[in-house]
């Protein structure tokens, strides 16, 4: 039987300002930070082993990863940075105030833009200095790699190959992994373990200040799942 | 041209309490925080860009690393932690007060322990709880990779691995690194980078709460090297 954690991080500066966030690299409140101590001390109190570590290329969930391994006494764990576990990109609605843009676009667009499962918000053009060709830390990546905007099925479309080539061979190895990251990267996790239909999965809401906890069986099919 | 960034951790709780520390996981204080933040304003000012990380397995260095990535903007950097850039293993003199240790043993011997090229402090037995074979962080090393103790010499000795195996090839490969270690595993670096001899190694002091930067010729060889 393997075991499974995943931390969604808590309030950031940007959820504080109800603002569209996606890719920008905004920093946790306290009130998120605290939230991430309470995942902490859930894990600690549980007496969860672990021995690899997971999170995306933004400082929301790498902070949040950080206090829960410092309450925890796994400073030393290794830590994958890996940018497929990024929030869903919001497009050219990044830094804009979903209020605000609900009285622009009407509120229908705007919760088909928030909550549909394939209708993505308006694109960045290439030059928009949030386009993340123009951000160092993807320069690695191929251009085709570089989203200006998606969807909930594009953020699982990029997932599926973390899921596949990366966290299940590191899951099959006997590792016992931690993963902290965001509301849309845990979706599609969610629903890839779970079989959860398209339909489903906009409204699945995986809640902050806790540690979700999957036991899975030697194919690694989900024999149970709670929350600490 | 290459270039290699070099952060020697602040001060920590046992540092304060001024106990031979070693390979014990002791927090940094506030004051070795501030060093930290230090070091990394005077890296953003500067504008050294960085593509990759190195830190020990301890998280006084941990830490240090992580404010110098967050006030640079670099929380996303690729953070490799090996545990042979981890200060040198103060054996069974680790936890006791060295104005203590003085009294016990004599000024003389201390000061061998603390100053000597190759007079290892006393070691621990094996199953001493601050044996490395009994913490988790050390369970995929084989045995006899384990120090009970170390002298300066020994440290050196298993640094070599790292920066021949580990570190020049990633220089090689072009990646702008940054090292937060302690003051002897930077030692070892500092000594086969400059070639120093065994006699005047062990007085060589790389200072707190600055940013210590070489710049490589394509061997490999340093051109120049200085504090920000």
């Amino acid at each position: 039987m393997y075991q499974l954690v995943l931390i969604r991080h808590g309030e950031s500066e940007w959820n504080a300002k109800n603002l569209f966030t996606g890719w920008t690299d905004v920093e946790l409140t306290q009130k998120g930070r605290d939230e991430a101590l309470q995942s902490a001390k859930a894990l600690k109190e549980a007496g969860i082993e672990l021995d690899l570590a997971y999170t995306s290329y933004l400082k929301r969930a790498i902070h949040t990863l950080n206090i829960v391994l410092d309450e925890t006494d796994y400073d030393w764990l290794p830590v994958r940075k890996d940018w497929r576990l990024n929030e869903r990109h919001y497009g050219a609605l990044q830094g804009f105030n979903k209020k605000e843009k609900a009285e622009e676009y009407g509120e229908e667009q705007v919760h088909l833009w928030r909550r549909s499962f394939d209708v993505p918000p308006p694109p960045l053009s290439l030059d928009d200095p949030r386009h993340p060709r123009n951000d160092i830390r993807y320069k690695a990546l191929k251009p085709e790699q570089l989203p200006a905007c998606e969807s909930l099925k594009d953020t699982i479309a990029r997932m599926m190959p973390f899921i596949t080539d990366e966290l299940f061979p590191a899951i099959k190895e006997g590792r016992k992994i931690i993963i902290s990251a965001h509301g849309n990267s845990l979706r599609a996790l969610v629903k890839y373990l779970d079989n959860i239909p398209d339909s489903e999965i906009p409204g699945l809401e995986i809640p902050t200040g806790k540690a979700f906890i999957y036991e899975l069986d030697e194919d690694l099919k989900p024999l149970k799942h709670y929350y600490l």
